[in-house]
Protein backbone atom coordinates (compact mmCIF):
# COMPACT_ATOMS: atom_id res chain seq x y z
CA UNK A 1 0.00 0.00 0.00
CA UNK A 2 1.33 3.58 -0.89
CA UNK A 3 2.94 5.45 1.75
CA UNK A 4 1.10 8.71 2.78
CA UNK A 5 4.04 10.67 1.63
CA UNK A 6 4.07 9.63 -1.46
CA UNK A 7 0.21 9.58 -1.76
CA UNK A 8 0.55 13.54 -1.01
CA UNK A 9 3.76 13.68 -3.56
CA UNK A 10 1.66 12.30 -6.25
CA UNK A 11 -1.23 14.46 -5.51
CA UNK A 12 0.73 17.86 -5.20
CA UNK A 13 2.51 17.09 -8.48
CA UNK A 14 -1.15 16.74 -10.02
CA UNK A 15 -2.18 19.91 -8.68
CA UNK A 16 1.11 21.63 -10.08
CA UNK A 17 0.25 20.38 -13.31
CA UNK A 18 -3.05 21.87 -13.39
CA UNK A 19 -1.55 25.52 -11.58
CA UNK A 20 1.17 25.72 -14.38
CA UNK A 21 -1.43 25.06 -17.09
CA UNK A 22 -3.70 27.80 -15.64
CA UNK A 23 -0.96 30.12 -15.69
CA UNK A 24 -1.11 30.63 -19.45
CA UNK A 25 2.68 30.99 -19.36
CA UNK A 26 4.53 28.38 -17.14
CA UNK A 27 5.56 25.57 -19.76
CA UNK A 28 8.83 24.60 -17.72
CA UNK A 29 6.22 23.71 -14.63
CA UNK A 30 4.05 21.79 -16.98
CA UNK A 31 6.98 19.79 -18.48
CA UNK A 32 8.43 19.63 -14.96
CA UNK A 33 5.91 17.23 -13.77
CA UNK A 34 6.00 14.76 -16.99
CA UNK A 35 9.22 12.64 -17.17
CA UNK A 36 11.36 13.40 -20.65
CA UNK A 37 9.40 10.43 -22.64
CA UNK A 38 6.04 10.69 -21.25
CA UNK A 39 2.91 10.56 -23.63
CA UNK A 40 0.40 12.68 -23.35
CA UNK A 41 -2.69 11.17 -24.76
CA UNK A 42 -5.82 13.84 -25.59
CA UNK A 43 -7.35 11.39 -28.01
CA UNK A 44 -9.85 10.20 -25.90
CA UNK A 45 -11.38 13.92 -25.98
CA UNK A 46 -10.56 14.07 -29.88
CA UNK A 47 -7.19 16.06 -29.37
CA UNK A 48 -4.36 14.30 -30.56
CA UNK A 49 -1.37 12.35 -28.81
CA UNK A 50 1.83 13.97 -27.90
CA UNK A 51 5.27 12.48 -26.95
CA UNK A 52 7.93 13.31 -24.83
CA UNK A 53 8.78 17.06 -23.09
CA UNK A 54 9.22 18.26 -27.18
CA UNK A 55 5.65 17.14 -27.84
CA UNK A 56 3.67 18.20 -24.60
CA UNK A 57 5.55 22.01 -25.21
CA UNK A 58 4.37 22.09 -28.78
CA UNK A 59 0.71 21.34 -27.37
CA UNK A 60 0.90 24.02 -24.88
CA UNK A 61 2.44 26.78 -26.64
CA UNK A 62 -0.72 26.34 -28.84
CA UNK A 63 -2.68 26.39 -26.57
CA UNK A 64 -1.59 28.97 -24.80
CA UNK A 65 -1.79 30.82 -28.05
CA UNK A 66 -4.97 30.04 -28.43
CA UNK A 67 -6.08 31.01 -25.08
CA UNK A 68 -6.75 33.68 -22.42
CA UNK A 69 -7.79 32.19 -19.62
CA UNK A 70 -7.68 28.53 -18.46
CA UNK A 71 -9.62 26.92 -14.51
CA UNK A 72 -8.61 23.36 -14.66
CA UNK A 73 -10.58 22.09 -11.00
CA UNK A 74 -9.49 18.82 -10.06
CA UNK A 75 -11.66 16.53 -7.86
CA UNK A 76 -11.94 12.69 -6.79
CA UNK A 77 -8.41 12.06 -6.25
CA UNK A 78 -7.60 8.50 -6.35
CA UNK A 79 -4.61 6.45 -6.10
CA UNK A 80 -5.41 3.49 -8.70
CA UNK A 81 -2.31 2.04 -8.49
CA UNK A 82 1.14 1.15 -6.90
CA UNK A 83 4.27 -1.22 -7.24
CA UNK A 84 7.00 0.77 -5.14
CA UNK A 85 8.40 2.81 -8.31
CA UNK A 86 5.76 2.60 -10.03
CA UNK A 87 2.05 4.07 -9.46
CA UNK A 88 -1.02 5.02 -11.30
CA UNK A 89 -3.84 8.16 -10.18
CA UNK A 90 -6.87 8.83 -11.68
CA UNK A 91 -8.87 12.55 -10.76
CA UNK A 92 -11.65 14.04 -12.04
CA UNK A 93 -11.38 17.43 -14.07
CA UNK A 94 -13.57 20.82 -14.58
CA UNK A 95 -11.62 22.02 -17.61
CA UNK A 96 -12.54 25.48 -18.69
CA UNK A 97 -10.54 27.36 -21.26
CA UNK A 98 -11.77 30.87 -22.80
CA UNK A 99 -10.31 31.36 -26.29
CA UNK A 100 -8.62 34.52 -27.25
CA UNK A 101 -11.33 34.68 -29.85
CA UNK A 102 -13.69 35.03 -27.19
CA UNK A 103 -15.07 31.16 -27.17
CA UNK A 104 -15.36 29.22 -24.31
CA UNK A 105 -15.34 25.31 -23.40
CA UNK A 106 -15.92 23.51 -19.65
CA UNK A 107 -15.36 20.00 -19.99
CA UNK A 108 -16.39 17.09 -17.31
CA UNK A 109 -13.51 14.71 -17.80
CA UNK A 110 -11.14 11.93 -15.53
CA UNK A 111 -7.61 12.18 -15.94
CA UNK A 112 -5.79 9.01 -15.75
CA UNK A 113 -1.80 9.20 -14.84
CA UNK A 114 0.99 6.53 -14.60
CA UNK A 115 4.19 7.54 -12.78
CA UNK A 116 7.24 6.70 -11.86
CA UNK A 117 9.82 7.35 -8.89
CA UNK A 118 12.70 9.11 -10.50
CA UNK A 119 15.56 10.69 -8.46
CA UNK A 120 13.65 14.12 -9.10
CA UNK A 121 10.42 13.09 -6.90
CA UNK A 122 7.49 11.37 -8.86
CA UNK A 123 6.96 12.03 -12.45
CA UNK A 124 4.39 11.22 -14.74
CA UNK A 125 5.07 8.84 -17.74
CA UNK A 126 1.59 8.76 -19.36
CA UNK A 127 -1.18 11.15 -19.17
CA UNK A 128 -4.58 10.47 -20.38
CA UNK A 129 -8.19 11.45 -20.36
CA UNK A 130 -11.96 10.66 -20.78
CA UNK A 131 -15.45 12.88 -20.78
CA UNK A 132 -17.58 11.86 -18.10
CA UNK A 133 -19.99 14.13 -19.82
CA UNK A 134 -19.61 14.46 -23.56
CA UNK A 135 -19.42 17.97 -25.24
CA UNK A 136 -22.90 19.10 -26.89
CA UNK B 1 -8.59 12.70 17.36
CA UNK B 2 -9.42 10.38 13.98
CA UNK B 3 -5.78 9.25 12.53
CA UNK B 4 -4.41 10.13 8.46
CA UNK B 5 -5.05 6.59 7.96
CA UNK B 6 -8.29 6.38 9.26
CA UNK B 7 -9.25 9.68 7.07
CA UNK B 8 -8.17 8.74 4.07
CA UNK B 9 -9.46 5.43 4.22
CA UNK B 10 -12.50 6.89 4.81
CA UNK B 11 -12.12 9.87 1.43
CA UNK B 12 -11.40 6.84 -0.89
CA UNK B 13 -14.56 5.25 -0.26
CA UNK B 14 -16.07 8.01 -0.99
CA UNK B 15 -14.48 8.88 -3.90
CA UNK B 16 -15.37 5.51 -4.91
CA UNK B 17 -18.63 5.97 -4.25
CA UNK B 18 -18.82 8.71 -7.09
CA UNK B 19 -16.60 7.00 -9.14
CA UNK B 20 -19.07 3.98 -9.21
CA UNK B 21 -21.74 5.99 -9.74
CA UNK B 22 -20.30 7.81 -12.38
CA UNK B 23 -19.41 4.13 -14.20
CA UNK B 24 -23.19 3.99 -15.34
CA UNK B 25 -23.30 0.70 -14.64
CA UNK B 26 -21.22 -0.78 -11.51
CA UNK B 27 -23.53 -1.24 -9.36
CA UNK B 28 -21.60 -3.70 -7.29
CA UNK B 29 -18.87 -0.85 -6.92
CA UNK B 30 -22.03 1.32 -5.26
CA UNK B 31 -22.68 -1.04 -2.82
CA UNK B 32 -19.52 -2.09 -1.52
CA UNK B 33 -19.47 1.40 0.11
CA UNK B 34 -22.39 0.97 1.96
CA UNK B 35 -23.38 -0.91 4.90
CA UNK B 36 -25.94 -3.99 4.72
CA UNK B 37 -28.53 -2.17 6.52
CA UNK B 38 -27.46 1.61 5.43
CA UNK B 39 -30.14 3.88 4.81
CA UNK B 40 -29.73 5.91 1.99
CA UNK B 41 -31.82 9.28 2.32
CA UNK B 42 -32.20 11.59 -0.54
CA UNK B 43 -35.17 13.40 0.90
CA UNK B 44 -33.76 16.20 1.24
CA UNK B 45 -33.36 17.20 -2.22
CA UNK B 46 -37.22 15.40 -3.24
CA UNK B 47 -35.62 12.23 -4.14
CA UNK B 48 -37.00 9.67 -1.87
CA UNK B 49 -35.08 7.47 1.09
CA UNK B 50 -34.06 3.78 0.08
CA UNK B 51 -33.13 1.26 2.76
CA UNK B 52 -30.44 -1.90 3.00
CA UNK B 53 -28.66 -2.72 -0.31
CA UNK B 54 -31.76 -3.73 -1.95
CA UNK B 55 -33.11 -0.51 -1.61
CA UNK B 56 -29.82 0.86 -2.84
CA UNK B 57 -29.54 -1.32 -5.56
CA UNK B 58 -32.91 -0.85 -6.70
CA UNK B 59 -32.37 3.26 -6.76
CA UNK B 60 -29.09 2.80 -9.14
CA UNK B 61 -30.90 0.45 -11.32
CA UNK B 62 -33.64 2.97 -12.20
CA UNK B 63 -30.90 5.97 -12.24
CA UNK B 64 -28.69 3.90 -14.78
CA UNK B 65 -31.42 2.77 -16.75
CA UNK B 66 -32.65 7.12 -17.19
CA UNK B 67 -29.72 8.59 -17.70
CA UNK B 68 -26.53 8.18 -20.10
CA UNK B 69 -23.70 10.12 -18.21
CA UNK B 70 -22.86 11.47 -15.06
CA UNK B 71 -20.41 13.90 -12.67
CA UNK B 72 -20.01 13.91 -9.13
CA UNK B 73 -17.17 16.04 -8.23
CA UNK B 74 -16.73 16.07 -4.46
CA UNK B 75 -14.97 19.06 -3.13
CA UNK B 76 -14.61 20.09 0.61
CA UNK B 77 -13.88 17.27 2.30
CA UNK B 78 -14.45 17.35 5.66
CA UNK B 79 -14.07 14.69 8.85
CA UNK B 80 -17.33 15.98 11.28
CA UNK B 81 -17.30 13.55 13.72
CA UNK B 82 -15.08 10.31 15.13
CA UNK B 83 -15.61 7.89 17.91
CA UNK B 84 -12.85 4.86 17.28
CA UNK B 85 -14.96 2.30 15.36
CA UNK B 86 -17.89 5.37 14.10
CA UNK B 87 -17.30 8.67 11.84
CA UNK B 88 -19.27 10.96 10.37
CA UNK B 89 -18.12 13.32 7.16
CA UNK B 90 -19.37 15.61 5.14
CA UNK B 91 -18.42 16.68 0.86
CA UNK B 92 -19.55 18.96 -1.16
CA UNK B 93 -20.74 17.95 -4.53
CA UNK B 94 -21.13 18.60 -7.62
CA UNK B 95 -23.39 16.66 -9.08
CA UNK B 96 -24.88 16.84 -13.01
CA UNK B 97 -27.09 13.88 -14.89
CA UNK B 98 -27.49 13.62 -18.56
CA UNK B 99 -30.98 12.07 -18.95
CA UNK B 100 -31.28 9.66 -21.96
CA UNK B 101 -33.80 11.88 -23.26
CA UNK B 102 -31.54 15.02 -23.79
CA UNK B 103 -32.19 16.76 -20.58
CA UNK B 104 -29.97 17.68 -17.96
CA UNK B 105 -29.31 18.67 -14.91
CA UNK B 106 -26.60 20.07 -12.47
CA UNK B 107 -26.85 20.67 -8.57
CA UNK B 108 -24.72 21.78 -6.05
CA UNK B 109 -25.76 20.25 -3.00
CA UNK B 110 -23.96 18.75 0.62
CA UNK B 111 -23.09 14.79 1.23
CA UNK B 112 -23.11 13.89 4.95
CA UNK B 113 -21.96 10.48 5.70
CA UNK B 114 -22.23 7.88 8.96
CA UNK B 115 -19.75 5.23 8.48
CA UNK B 116 -18.94 2.29 10.92
CA UNK B 117 -15.74 0.55 11.20
CA UNK B 118 -16.30 -2.95 9.65
CA UNK B 119 -13.92 -5.85 9.04
CA UNK B 120 -14.27 -5.23 5.43
CA UNK B 121 -13.21 -1.71 6.05
CA UNK B 122 -15.01 1.79 7.02
CA UNK B 123 -18.68 1.56 5.29
CA UNK B 124 -21.51 4.31 5.09
CA UNK B 125 -24.36 3.35 7.43
CA UNK B 126 -26.53 6.62 6.22
CA UNK B 127 -26.34 8.93 3.80
CA UNK B 128 -28.04 12.27 3.31
CA UNK B 129 -27.84 15.16 1.10
CA UNK B 130 -29.22 18.80 1.31
CA UNK B 131 -29.54 21.48 -1.34
CA UNK B 132 -26.72 24.24 -1.19
CA UNK B 133 -28.34 25.96 -4.19
CA UNK B 134 -31.97 25.00 -4.81
CA UNK B 135 -32.85 24.48 -8.91
CA UNK B 136 -34.90 26.86 -10.44
CA UNK C 1 8.81 20.36 4.78
CA UNK C 2 5.09 20.57 6.04
CA UNK C 3 4.23 17.87 8.26
CA UNK C 4 1.12 15.83 7.56
CA UNK C 5 -0.38 17.05 10.66
CA UNK C 6 0.06 20.20 9.57
CA UNK C 7 -0.71 20.06 6.11
CA UNK C 8 -4.33 18.37 6.97
CA UNK C 9 -5.11 21.13 9.80
CA UNK C 10 -4.60 23.95 7.14
CA UNK C 11 -6.77 22.44 5.16
CA UNK C 12 -9.47 21.53 7.52
CA UNK C 13 -9.18 24.86 8.20
CA UNK C 14 -9.58 26.58 4.76
CA UNK C 15 -12.59 23.83 4.15
CA UNK C 16 -14.09 25.25 7.83
CA UNK C 17 -14.31 28.84 6.26
CA UNK C 18 -16.28 27.74 3.12
CA UNK C 19 -18.06 25.46 5.16
CA UNK C 20 -19.46 28.82 7.47
CA UNK C 21 -19.85 31.27 4.39
CA UNK C 22 -22.10 28.90 2.96
CA UNK C 23 -24.05 28.62 6.08
CA UNK C 24 -25.64 32.01 5.39
CA UNK C 25 -25.50 32.93 8.83
CA UNK C 26 -22.60 31.74 11.08
CA UNK C 27 -20.36 34.71 11.28
CA UNK C 28 -18.22 33.25 14.03
CA UNK C 29 -17.12 30.27 12.65
CA UNK C 30 -15.58 32.61 9.92
CA UNK C 31 -14.27 34.85 12.61
CA UNK C 32 -12.89 31.56 14.46
CA UNK C 33 -10.15 30.77 11.15
CA UNK C 34 -8.87 34.15 11.17
CA UNK C 35 -6.16 35.93 13.08
CA UNK C 36 -7.55 38.70 15.03
CA UNK C 37 -5.35 41.12 12.96
CA UNK C 38 -6.17 39.34 9.64
CA UNK C 39 -6.25 40.94 6.34
CA UNK C 40 -9.26 40.11 4.03
CA UNK C 41 -8.41 41.66 0.34
CA UNK C 42 -10.63 41.21 -2.36
CA UNK C 43 -9.43 44.10 -4.07
CA UNK C 44 -8.41 41.48 -6.36
CA UNK C 45 -11.76 40.74 -7.65
CA UNK C 46 -12.79 44.43 -7.44
CA UNK C 47 -14.30 43.49 -4.11
CA UNK C 48 -12.30 45.44 -1.57
CA UNK C 49 -10.04 45.12 1.56
CA UNK C 50 -11.19 44.37 5.17
CA UNK C 51 -9.16 44.20 7.94
CA UNK C 52 -9.29 42.54 11.32
CA UNK C 53 -12.17 40.40 12.64
CA UNK C 54 -14.45 43.90 12.71
CA UNK C 55 -13.47 44.20 8.84
CA UNK C 56 -14.45 40.27 8.18
CA UNK C 57 -17.63 40.57 10.16
CA UNK C 58 -18.81 43.91 8.56
CA UNK C 59 -18.08 42.35 4.90
CA UNK C 60 -19.95 38.99 5.52
CA UNK C 61 -23.32 40.38 7.58
CA UNK C 62 -23.58 42.67 4.71
CA UNK C 63 -22.95 39.38 2.19
CA UNK C 64 -25.46 37.46 4.36
CA UNK C 65 -28.54 40.40 3.93
CA UNK C 66 -27.99 40.28 0.13
CA UNK C 67 -27.98 37.13 -0.61
CA UNK C 68 -29.57 33.75 -0.10
CA UNK C 69 -27.71 30.81 -1.02
CA UNK C 70 -24.02 30.16 -1.37
CA UNK C 71 -21.58 27.60 -2.26
CA UNK C 72 -17.97 27.60 -2.23
CA UNK C 73 -16.02 24.49 -3.71
CA UNK C 74 -12.35 24.54 -2.73
CA UNK C 75 -9.95 22.67 -5.21
CA UNK C 76 -6.73 22.19 -6.09
CA UNK C 77 -5.19 22.73 -2.09
CA UNK C 78 -1.22 23.05 -2.24
CA UNK C 79 0.43 24.13 0.28
CA UNK C 80 2.98 26.71 -1.36
CA UNK C 81 5.48 28.18 1.71
CA UNK C 82 6.39 26.73 5.74
CA UNK C 83 8.76 28.19 7.84
CA UNK C 84 7.91 26.21 11.00
CA UNK C 85 5.13 28.50 12.32
CA UNK C 86 4.26 30.38 9.09
CA UNK C 87 2.84 28.90 6.34
CA UNK C 88 0.94 30.02 2.56
CA UNK C 89 -1.35 28.32 0.73
CA UNK C 90 -3.07 28.14 -2.22
CA UNK C 91 -6.71 26.48 -3.60
CA UNK C 92 -8.93 27.15 -6.33
CA UNK C 93 -12.59 28.29 -5.89
CA UNK C 94 -15.79 27.78 -7.72
CA UNK C 95 -18.01 30.65 -6.36
CA UNK C 96 -21.36 30.64 -6.18
CA UNK C 97 -23.94 33.29 -4.56
CA UNK C 98 -27.83 33.66 -5.42
CA UNK C 99 -28.77 36.85 -3.88
CA UNK C 100 -32.42 37.87 -2.44
CA UNK C 101 -33.00 39.80 -5.37
CA UNK C 102 -33.43 36.33 -7.23
CA UNK C 103 -29.49 37.45 -9.13
CA UNK C 104 -27.06 34.82 -9.45
CA UNK C 105 -23.20 34.92 -10.30
CA UNK C 106 -20.45 32.13 -10.30
CA UNK C 107 -16.71 32.96 -10.14
CA UNK C 108 -13.70 30.49 -10.91
CA UNK C 109 -11.14 32.02 -8.81
CA UNK C 110 -7.61 31.86 -6.78
CA UNK C 111 -7.76 31.52 -2.95
CA UNK C 112 -4.36 32.39 -1.29
CA UNK C 113 -3.70 32.32 2.49
CA UNK C 114 -1.30 33.28 4.71
CA UNK C 115 -1.31 31.84 7.83
CA UNK C 116 0.43 31.04 11.39
CA UNK C 117 0.27 28.85 13.76
CA UNK C 118 -1.23 30.30 17.27
CA UNK C 119 -2.08 28.30 20.69
CA UNK C 120 -5.55 27.67 19.18
CA UNK C 121 -4.07 26.32 15.88
CA UNK C 122 -3.50 27.48 12.29
CA UNK C 123 -5.13 31.30 11.38
CA UNK C 124 -5.21 33.01 8.68
CA UNK C 125 -3.35 36.27 9.11
CA UNK C 126 -3.99 37.62 4.92
CA UNK C 127 -6.51 35.88 2.28
CA UNK C 128 -6.68 37.35 -1.12
CA UNK C 129 -8.11 36.63 -4.49
CA UNK C 130 -7.45 36.35 -8.01
CA UNK C 131 -9.69 35.43 -11.31
CA UNK C 132 -9.21 32.24 -13.31
CA UNK C 133 -11.54 33.30 -15.85
CA UNK C 134 -12.56 36.70 -15.21
CA UNK C 135 -16.44 37.33 -15.19
CA UNK C 136 -18.24 38.38 -18.54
Amino acid sequence: MISLDDRVAIQDLLVSFSTAVDSMHDIDGILAVFDEDAVYDLSGIGMGKFEGHAGVRTFFEGTFAANSHHAHHQTNFAITGFAGDTASARTYVIGMARGKDGGGITVHARYYFDLRRTDAGWKITRHWIDFLIPPG
